[in-house]
């Protein structure tokens, strides 16, 4: 057996001290912040910190005796390895909303005991499931006590980059029409005030954007909406004067952070207050004393949906993305190819590269997440990160296959994009699983459904190709992305979520389409494009009959691509007399390597999606790519 | 405007006296009894009785002065020419799980005011769900008065058919191990008590069968498991001494029905009593003083999982069910072709014909539902029924298509089947609809999914091919089916119904595929076979790669039906690395019509699927049928 070795032995032995000292039976710290993000500023990873788990989800749950964490299936390999000599258990979970930690809390403590969980850290909403779990077995839940800043003496401070202003064209609608339309939603709910702690939506309401985190261009704020006014808190030395003076024009006040619960506390009792209870911690809402309605953000659904002039800034920072993609790769196949080259090539310089490539695009503000480079078996673990002291050569000679997931933010748009290279020789087993990804992309990229549909219920569209073959993927199969914002939003997600109403998908909306498929200890596979919500380009009713032409031409992909131009999201073009019905646009512009394909196994009507796809990336593309570069995306998009 | 002259206004006017004398601002009819079952006593009609609506779904509220009926798409059509002259409106809503009634009684219905519903066939969950609604508006429910008993003079009594054993070998499970069975599960949930209202639950448990409905073989009962014995509720009269005896010798006690009541009264206050809110009404359970465990009825779970032995009863019946098929159309289309005809043919007589066929077959114990002969127009309405004062000729010359949607109860099993035939010339239209349903149905029938995965969430893939063109459907693509018992049974539902838990796929549940196409006016499409789920025959990794074969073969449909062989429900050889896979069986034995089919927007692998499946029909039946119907089924079983 191992002996715990790591530093993290000492600090649970820290924090089991502190468990003694409070009485307490456990603590449970989740892998959040007081604005429920999902990147978190340093001072909130607490959970790293104490677990030594680098991962970006995972709930930690420390008794007196015990130390384990609960991670879904993205994770396991990882956990496994980095809670090694931790004495830390891994406690694994199907998907990352699973609540098994909260049936052990239920099982495991005696009752009469009390379990600390930070409130400035927790929902509301998960706040009252723990609560309710716990209130059954006579289990109290301490939250007024943070034992983190107990035991933690580098703790980091608040975060304190500037704010800048997002601004037009890349901004197109006004601060002051936003707000006027959140107030609109306000009064249908017959709310006079409105408060919201989630960063992007904040950042989308005022048009401004930070760097308080890694990857989503926000900044620690939190906003109360009233019929006439607003007030940003947000530290006050971030926002300078000439800013300052801007958002004061729309009514925009700036108060310091800290303030924000006392002007809770000061909302009259006979007050109306909007708030969403998925997206307010229980530390804030313990200072309201108004009359609260419980509504998913107005924001939420708002800026998921992207209006006609930002679908253009996206199509634009698109051809942006994919002529960095393409110069990058016709760099790295070069380099790998040289037979003068002495130094290996890494996971690490896939990074490097690809990251420097973005760089030079126009508009370009940083990646959107961290660069995924993983070869072969590193492949298999969805969210893997090389690390200096953890990464793979690229090693031609053994051959495989080498998964890049990466992504950029812009000022006129957010990108992800996945795509699996071959390394020297590809196995026919490779080709196999490669193919049946590949399937599942295009299947759901080219399906039509009515507006309205709620987006859980299209997962299995894309799924249904693997599962005939016995395979299928741990993960969901698509995400909301934002607009120079967060790389994941809501309200959409094409997964086995259960479905509720606020997930209906409306014209607009930007989805990621990512099936996989992962083989531990050898290799992981995933396509992933993100597409856009357009009114469907339906044949006009009595035509068409002819035969399988659409079917083949993979309309969906094509159509909207090719033409470049901007969608007018209130057409109505795509009603029927079964009602209206939409597509998606694939806005990723970047070849899916063909010689991973087993051709045998494609449909006509795929291939035919495919070639039309290749086609659409190079006449998108070449205008804006030369030299080794154009070269090699010609080659890459040669149809099959 | 039309004056109201139906006898529904004098009952309506009725109503609406007995509301001023009790007080009330509204009475709320559902369409329900004291089991909640879907097909209703006649003394439980009150709502057909009162609105003049023949539909099986909808509610009725009457107000001192408004009338309306919710009722979901499939009986628009129908409720607006039943309803006219009524002086009911009609309230149209999505789906028959929609709560609309419920926001229109609080938006509608003064603060203050009081509503009746009758609490003796109103489910708890229900209950809950109108009285929070209400109350939150201040408007009482008042839930022990049925106003239907005052002014409903000819009002019909308890159904009186007696009772009788479901034997082996077509009920292979006995009755003691099914008993035993419930009690491990109660064990489980810690209840010493189980109380059942729900008459298919009770059938199955039992192994017993009746009259009391159309359609359904079941029987009016309450039942009242302990851990060593139970007590059915039911008129003494219908069960004989001989059964009384068979039934006590496995600890089966029968009392007269109206005590249920009572024996819920005397249970202990620290008795743990299991039932379940959505299958137990509100008057039942406020007779309950014990502690109550609300879950799923375990034998809603337990029935809808088919043993092998009652597949292979199945599959027997289906045998019989496609011969009765094949009989029924070769007479109905040599009297539709034959020149010396003088009286035209109606969806009347199809029905007499086709019900006469299954009536010949061994086994046969009556229709498992009204059956649906429906003429174009007609066919728009998905639960069309022909009445002798309102049905179509089939008119040869006119032509166009005729949907027959139709079952049978047969001792080892209940089928259902739904096909569309071409009488006289079909346009094009016709056929290009005809074929998207058919991609619809070919597309679920071959799906294999993980086992567990949630019903609702395979629904898109029978719409997808559908969606691509702007087409939909307004009702579910499947339901479960009982085995010689109800034609609908849950827990499973392939539609858009929010999943739940339980409504996982596991092995040997059989469950309906039915895409359809309406077009109001014009013609309806429904195609529709019965599936099982087994284990999917997936091909040993590492195998398949040489490309397509089984995407073309249709495997899905071909193996289970054509080897007619058991299946072991416990074979383990469908698990990968990725879990545990299932596929579905097609049941269903009868041709699908290739005359109306748009061959040309068929994928190969389409017809395929097509060509294998009418292969197994044609192997499976053709030992048993000869003379005319053989000649008819040999001809519509050739490949395209």
């Amino acid at each position: 057996m191992n002996a715990p070795t790591s530093p993290i032995a000492g600090r649970i032995a820290d924090l089991r001290n502190a468990l003694a000292r409070h009485g307490l039976a456990a603590f449970v710290v989740p892998s959040s912040d007081p604005h429920l993000s999902e990147y978190l500023p340093e001072r909130w990873q607490g959970r790293r910190w104490l677990s030594g788990f680098n991962g970006s989800v995972g709930t930690l749950i420390v008794t007196r005796d015990f130390a384990g964490l609960w991670v879904d299936s993205r994770y396991w390999v990882q956990a496994e390895r980095e809670l090694q000599g931790t004495g830390v258990s891994l406690m694994k979970i199907s998907t990352a909303a699973a609540t098994d930690h909260i049936q052990w809390l239920v099982a495991n403590i005696a009752p009469g005991g009390e379990v600390a969980i930070d409130g400035e850290v927790l929902s509301l909403a998960s706040a009252r499931e723990v609560m309710m779990a716990l209130a059954a077995r006579k289990v109290a839940v301490k939250t007024d006590l943070d034992l983190l800043g107990d035991i933690w003496p580098d703790r980091a401070g608040l975060p304190t980059a500037a704010v800048y202003e997002h601004r037009p064209p890349e901004a197109p609608m006004t601060r002051s029409a936003k707000l006027a339309t959140l107030r609109e939603e306000m009064a249908r709910r017959g709310a006079q005030w409105h408060f919201i702690s989630t960063l992007d939506d904040i950042a989308w309401i005022f048009n401004l954007r930070g760097s308080d985190v890694n990857f989503n261009p926000v900044f620690l704020a939190h906003a109360l909406l009233d019929a006439n006014s607003a007030t940003l808190f947000v530290a006050d030395a971030k926002v300078d004067a000439a800013l300052q003076a801007a958002l004061l024009r729309d009514g925009v006040r700036v108060a310091p952070y800290a303030q924000a619960a006392r002007a809770l506390e000061a909302l009259p009792e006979d007050a109306r207050l909007l708030l969403d209870p998925k997206r307010v911690t229980l530390g804030l809402r313990s200072h309201v004393r108004a009359e609260v309605i419980e509504a998913i953000n107005p924001s939420t659904l708002l800026k998921s949906r992207k209006s006609a002039a930002e679908a253009a800034q996206v199509r634009e920072a698109m051809v942006q993305d994919g002529v960095a993609m393409c110069e990058f790769y016709a760099e790295f196949e070069a380099a790998l190819a040289d037979p003068a080259r002495t130094e290996p090539i890494t996971e690490l310089d896939v990074d490097a590269r690809l990251s420097a490539a973005r760089a030079r695009r126009p508009g370009f503000k940083g990646l959107s997440f961290g660069t995924i480079a993983a070869f072969n078996a590193n492949g298999a673990m969805p969210h893997y990160r090389a690390t200096l002291e953890s990464h793979a050569v690229i090693d031609v000679a053994r051959g495989g296959l080498l998964l890049i997931d990466s992504g950029g933010q812009y000022l006129g748009g957010t990108t992800d994009i996945t795509r699996v290279w071959p390394i020297g020789t590809v196995s026919n087993e490779q080709r196999r699983d490669y193919t049946r990804v590949l399937q599942g992309t295009i299947a759901l990229s080219r399906t039509r459904f009515p507006r309205g549909t709620l987006s859980p219920m299209l997962d299995a569209i894309a799924r249904a190709p693997l599962w005939r073959h016995g395979l299928d993927y741990g993960h969901g199969t698509g995400h909301g992305v934002g607009y120079f914002l967060n790389v994941h939003e809501g309200p959409q997600s094409i997964s086995k979520a259960i479905p509720d109403a606020t997930m209906a998908m409306e014209p607009g909306m930007i989805t990621s389409i990512e099936p996989g498929l992962y083989r531990p200890g050898r290799w992981g596979i995933r396509i992933e494009n993100l597409v856009l919500n357009v009114p469907a380009a339906l044949a006009p009713d009595g035509r068409g009959s002819s035969g399988g032409v659409d079917e083949v031409g993979g309309a969906g992909a094509a159509t909207g691509a090719a033409s470049g131009g901007a969608v007018d999201l209130g057409s109505a073009a795509a009603t029927t007399e079964f009602g209206e019905f939409l597509e998606f646009e694939t806005l990723t512009l970047c070849p899916i390597d063909t010689r991973c394909i087993a051709r045998a196994l494609l449909r006509a009507d795929e291939i035919g999606w495919l070639n039309a796809y290749h086609a659409s990336v190079r006449a998108r593309l070449s205008p804006h790519v030369d030299g080794a570069a154009r070269t090699w995306l010609i080659e890459r998009t040669e149809p099959i």
